[in-house]
């Protein structure tokens, strides 16, 4: 593990134990079919970072109230409720070194266990008693689900600009990170400009993170990703080190490209010819430079923020979403 | 058309041309694909029955705001989510007599319209401001997935009891009718016990209209019902009318309809000699004398209410769930 993962989660160990609790809690006294597939998604080793960004900016506005973990499940809620469904769309097989819920059960199960996700994250959301949080958490849903719509239209076309690509990215990731943080901020009842700024590290925050994901998507391997390199890629996602080599790349090189992201059945060595074009052609530099900017774009959204403990963990996980291997 | 369906319709068409235009304003906005594919579900003919029982709610508790048609599209779309997920999960091809939109586009495509119809339905909740209403339209949700997934994993028991169907129906069905009534009470800041009058209302006539619903499925043809008869049974479904035969039947005839609930495949003629049985062993006779019931109870409900147009076609529409053919 690096340092500074080591020293993240050293500083969030009793929020994540206070989240594990309230994600259990929450699902208990429900039917148990729906407990056991929604647990299958919930409880496969999630990072919690969603809930955790949600606490961290509530204490971060100085808020000390009760329900904070419970409030935070809202938003593992709603991401494992978009995976089931995600996965389903994607054809997925694998998702956090296990069989995704949809080849465990059925399809319809993982379609209504979603909704069912949706929806307890959604009550959760109104017993905030804050419209304006209701107003964020259904925000999110619809734009999650556009994102969704979006990307599964433009499978495999090539013409995909970086701006199209970055909205898609926006709705899909960034839309629930930046809900999490102006959530946390909103319960603590914080002034308009702390909410903004917390909205804007959100923002940044998982547009960067993202972006890192899709670049492991072609620079790690299965044990470590608990899925297979380059299955964006067979699932026809192009994401932006593709984008951009594309863009730079001459006739000859973006042919071979184009072949490959035409044939989704590409052999080891197919995609490791296409990772180095892709580094020759600067699509994976660009890429690790956007997501720094992000990075350095949302820690500086927090700068005004005084000294407290909260805000060096924030900026930690900043960085650590650049290193993190998985 | 009967004559208590056109009075019905007399005296809501300004209601239900104000619920057309709602519904397709606050799709508008939206991505061309969402609305395309929310749009063939939608704009299918339905009855808008869901929308119009919020619209009557709120004017007998004398509310005349101006929203009220735009808050009603909350329980169509939701409605609308509903028939898209349930039609995959039942591997349904025919829905008001046109081709399923899993089947028009693909599944994927189906799963996340659904989501995205019921972030716009929670979406339009939030603009309420009002919480309690909030409060309930995630609760139809969650139950209604719920719901769902129980009769799912209970298809083809031939062991489920009345109580357990009438547990189905109350959460796929009777939440929605008795959210959208309660809503529209809600949305005139009625007193509680309105509120609850409604709610009551709305919770019987659900039901009512479920079981005439499961009727239908036995005693109607496909060009009436926009669907083949018999899909219920095809997919597993047990209804009150086969339960409460199978309950009083002897032996011999209770192998013969467990026979026909094993073999999906049956014939037209086979179909027409279950149905037989269910009228010779008071299956068809026992569900209309609950409906009967539960309409009776829903009137009942609403008779403290002073006299008011729209209290007479909440009567009215309580009398036609049992008499209407399709």
């Amino acid at each position: 593990m690096s340092d500074l993962k080591a020293k993240i989660l050293t500083a969030v160990r009793d929020d994540l134990e206070a989240i594990e609790i309230a994600l259990a809690d929450n699902l208990n006294p429900h039917f148990d079919l729906v407990s056991q597939v929604a647990g299958h998604i919930l409880f496969a080793g999630g990072k919690r970072l969603r809930p955790l960004l949600m606490v961290l900016c509530a204490r971060l506005c100085g808020h000390s109230g009760n329900h904070t973990a419970r409030f935070a499940t809202i938003f593992e809620y709603l991401h494992a409720a978009t995976l089931l469904h995600d996965d389903l769309v994607d054809d997925a097989d694998m998702r956090r070194g296990r069989p995704v819920a949809h080849l465990v059960w059925d399809n319809p199960t993982a379609v209504l266990t979603g909704d069912f996700l949706l929806a307890r994250g959604l009550s959760t959301a109104a017993d905030t008693g804050l419209c304006e949080v209701i107003h964020v958490i259904a925000g999110i849903t619809e734009n999650m689900s556009q994102g969704e719509i979006r990307q599964m239209a433009r499978k495999g076309d090539l013409s995909l600009s970086e701006a199209e690509y970055l909205e898609v990215i926006r709705c899909k990731t960034a839309v629930l990170f930046e809900g999490a943080c102006r959530t946390g901020a909103l319960i603590a009842a914080a002034k308009t400009e702390r909410v903004e700024a917390l909205t804007a590290y959100g923002y940044h925050l998982g547009l960067a993170f993202q972006m890192a994901d899709d670049l492991l998507d072609y620079t790690q391997d299965l044990t470590v990703l608990g899925k297979r390199a380059g299955a964006d890629l067979r699932e026809g996602k192009l994401t932006l080190p593709l984008i951009y080599a594309l863009s730079q790349a001459p006739a000859a090189d973006r042919d071979q490209m184009a072949a490959l992201i035409e044939k989704p059945d590409f052999s080891d060595a197919e995609f490791a010819a296409l990772v180095e074009l892709l580094h020759h052609h600067g699509g994976i530099a660009y890429t690790q430079a956007q997501a720094a900017r992000h990075v350095a774009a949302a820690k500086s959204a927090i700068e005004g923020f005084a000294g407290h403990a909260a805000r060096e963990t924030l900026m930690d996980i900043a960085d650590y979403a650049l290193v993190r291997k998985a």
